[in-house]
């Protein structure tokens, strides 16, 4: 690969950063400040994350969200615990077992209709509660906007936060694309995290135009030190010079440049499905409700599309193929896409129709 | 901490980035790019470190020191095996015990003068080889420049080298400041680490004036797989945008920016050692051969230089202080800060000696 | 509780050890003996396993099934690596995590009818091979006689080999009840082990009249070493007096002390399936074909008889129950046991009937 | 190896069982009994160690030594904290890391005279409080008697749990030779473990004359659910038919089995110690305490002597060997082993003060 790729639908991570986020880092760039946090831009950011997400809102960046992730789910259970997730989640399918290999965690995972779950859905994970043989459930972790672009109702959050606490157990939300999430729903993403009674959130800056930057926060504590400080040094999350990362996720959330980098990219998800809908021998598998379109089509349409996108398939086995918009996605590359799926796949099924 | 911090010698993490590091990531920011590496900046890094280290080095950019560090012991090492470290090696006691939560590693630590490992000391640390009951050293791990702001000569890397490779050990260089070595040592980094034996390294970029980026580089890998591709996703430093740390890190090697910011850095330091080198009451505590000066001053002095300049103390029970040189430290800041040491100093001793 | 328990379906742990058992531990209790194995006995059983399994086999005794099970898979698992099993395994669902907390392991779960893996379902679990965000799959390991008391045919486990070997995988046996299937089949083990392909085997002798004693044995190593005398210590599983084990599982396969306590058990199951097949009301869930069996009752009914009989509820869900026979289980025990089914049925049903 | 080794002094884990420990099994052996401790085996096993160590006792059987030690250390640490050793400690250098490996632990380890730690030299490893960059200590833990063959008197003991308790950290005893120590200072183990502040104790029996039964036993939980029956269960450790260990201790400690056992072993070290304390060309290395003479002599001679008498070479670089006595051990067999150590060593001496 020798110079940038053609702008396709592979991934919000091909995107580049939005200028916003990397002037961000620029004007950060000034002076000694103290490592490790110590330093004003990190302390600002405490104050814009609990301006977004209420009062009790504890915020430790990290690197990333595979580590977002695991430092929630470790920070909340003891050896014996374990947190529930679908089988879809990218904890349980994309991290190469981190949270196994990290902190020893299990994931009890359970299949849901569009990477949904329900309480019922996770009251089926919970079994053998105080017998030493299982491990004890004590998370629930979802994924909003999910894995296959699909989001949660902000009722159906609550729901889970009810049933979980119900049950003594917390609720974490990946919320790797939450603002893809709060763009569909049409609120801030208290009002479906926070508000619902979500109580541990991965913030995702990245996929939403940033340089590289994700948070633990800690919505509510009540009272219990987790021990996050540690434990983000430990898992080697902990950046010296962290003021860039801190720059970046108030430019995010102060500026409201989550609404106009996943705001964008929920509308080109919607205007590409749109546009392909109606395509012959091709079947959306999941509602497109952010800004990701997930279909069925035939595999030599697909091996000839991506000779001209990148894109990725998502399912060996059943063909299905992930198309994923960017904050950098123009209505142009939207319409030259869909054009090219019509025009491949009716290639396709001509001859085959002719035969 | 409302501002940026005044410019002192609490650390070279303190300093933001030199401005070849931020245009480095804003040359980057253009276009579409395969994520997890698969991206030009990253390509061109391979090549870059192939440069600089020889044809066999194969480069995976990391987050932070610690995770460079872990990563390099946990890739050689099994279930059973352990590191020889000196016992004032970061990884033993800055890490918050990462080595051992992360990748379950055990730690042999050996003091060493100056924290200067030697092959009669690694061997103090070799035990029961073949023993079941005793974890078979498999890596021999040395910081250069060392935490003590030390330098090995070339020769001393190679004894440790050839000592390790003849009793099947490995040996692993903590280069989170590598350059300042270089530097020191007037070379390129190769002649210290692939031409002295050194089979993996940490490459250190944040301390050299970057944003933050480091790497771990397999410099000879002798035919074995280690599987670092899985391990760096694993223990969740694969950034998805991986283009900006490439990026910095071929600013500092293929545009050599490690002369002009770990150069200028150790100028500093020698420039601060002989300002204070005869100030009575106060005691260089170890050879000032990088950026970084020890001494052992009185508390009273340190108590009042600090209200006016960051700096840490080193070493509480013996009140052995550390001050640290950066790229943007100036000549004027030494001399201001070196008039001030003398003068404290001397303020508090003159009453001590009126009494 | 105050004495011992009345002899009833539980679990054939509950059971004693076997005379001979413990006979063999009075006999091994003679004169000093080098410890952790170093020990005549023990060298006597690496005998009586190669005699048993084939001239291949190495055999590290352990204290329980959790670890056989654990240490087979540790052993072939790189920390990126992952184990196939299906749903109902032991190790996925009693070992309250045991191999994700001590080995950082992932299990690959996949659901299979009657506790048994088949090719096409294990395959099912394969996925991103070489991709780094995913775990690769490196062993499958299933077990026999299963968690629902069926069993593996030979050609089953031999299909499963020659699939796992064309996968670059191994195959482990959980053998916690391998006497009962080797009874079931009637064939010495290694005919579904060693000469089936097996590579790694969990010997189980508790439940088969033990006091406590089981082995992990490795049947192929082709040649690799996988540090098993290491990882055995370290996972706490080194007996110094590992003289008594080591006798305990020479008497059961020497002796073939198994044939009369697994294949006894056999018998008392099969009885108890004749006995209860046709009450009204109940429903036997799986075939029996070793000494467990399975059934659904009306939950009054389950009630009424744990307080008289101790046996498991299997699924609090849908009230399936667990019968497990021990090889001191007596016709008479079954005969009384099943008559009292049949009558609490009958009076749960009558009522009902009535009404 | 093909019969019994002869009686030497290499490790009271080399003798057998003592008769009533046998008995004792034996006895256990009758009828069927709840599995994983709901047995009345070890319900008195509760009830007996709560007699001998105060009513808080709450008592794990576990397989071995090394899980008593790893779970007791594992119970009290959070990821973040760390345990407070010698660098003698079994924990630190004959465990093959499995505080490290199974819990992740890190070892803050401290030179000791004679292998017994004081508050000053506990002192000395407790560093950087509330830093996130180190690891923050938990746990001391001592040897009782030590690895050396030493004793903490009653007050030594108290002292450090004062000094522990003062630091907010815990006091664990790994008592693998408990008993010795009792023997050795004339009181009960109560005298020195509950009595005197110690919060942990790992029970040791295997050495005591057991088949083999260890026990993490809670002498002081304040309050704290530590989830040992979590933590046993998911190290492996937990044992199906637990009465057979169970009823073992509860011989050793009801029947005072412990004081003709670890008694006779004392009185047999005190014999051999006295036996060759005047040989020329012989020095004892640490004051002889309990059962184990320490000793530098030429190593030709323990060369000659390990030809006709099973012992160990503790230390290959200074020669020195470890005598360990046993329950077993006769006033025979120490009078001939000495009187061979005295010949042999004035052979080797003779010619070299001929020359």
């Amino acid at each position: 690969m020798t110079g940038p790729a053609r702008r396709g639908f592979a991934s919000d991570n091909y995107a580049p950063a939005h200028p916003d986020a990397l002037a961000a880092v620029a004007a950060a760039n000034e002076g000694h400040a103290g490592a490790y946090g110590a330093d004003p831009w990190t302390a600002r950011l405490q104050g814009d994350v609990r301006a977004a997400f209420g009062d009790d809102a504890v915020t430790f960046p990290v690197f990333n969200g595979t580590a977002a992730n695991v430092l929630c789910l470790h920070a909340v259970c003891r050896p014996w615990n374990a947190a529930i997730v679908t089988t879809d989640a990218h904890l349980h399918t994309d991290e190469c077992g981190a949270p196994e290999a990290v902190a020893g965690l299990k994931l009890l995972a359970v299949e849901a209709p569009d990477a949904k779950l329900t309480p019922e859905l996770a009251e089926s994970a919970v079994r053998a509660v105080g017998d030493e043989h299982a491990r004890q459930a004590r998370v629930v972790s979802i994924t909003q906007s999910t894995e296959l672009g699909t989001v949660y109702a902000i009722e159906e959050v609550r729901a889970l936060a009810d049933w979980a606490h119900a049950h003594d157990l917390l609720l974490h939300v990946d919320g790797a694309r939450l603002f893809n999430a709060a763009a569909a729903l049409g609120v801030d993403p208290r009002a479906f995290t926070t508000d619902a009674g979500v109580d541990l959130l991965s913030l995702g800056g990245t996929k939403a135009g940033l340089l590289g930057a994700e948070a633990v926060v800690v919505l509510r504590s009540q009272g219990v030190d987790h021990g996050l400080k540690y434990l983000r040094k430990q898992t080697m999350q902990l950046a010296s010079k962290m003021r860039y990362a801190s720059a970046q996720l108030s430019a995010l959330l102060a500026d409201r440049l989550w609404e106009r980098t996943a705001g964008h990219a929920n509308a080109m998800g919607a205007r590409l499905a749109a546009a392909v809908a109606d395509v012959d021998g091709l079947r959306i598998t999941h509602p497109v409700q952010a800004s990701a379109v997930f279909a069925i089509l035939p595999p030599e349409a697909t091996a000839r599309l991506r000779e001209r996108w990148p894109f990725y398939v998502w399912d060996e086995r059943t063909g299905e193929v992930r198309w994923m918009c960017a904050w950098d996605t123009t209505p142009e590359d939207v319409d030259a896409f869909a054009a090219d799926v019509r025009e491949t796949v009716a290639a396709i099924a001509a001859p085959a129709a002719a035969a």
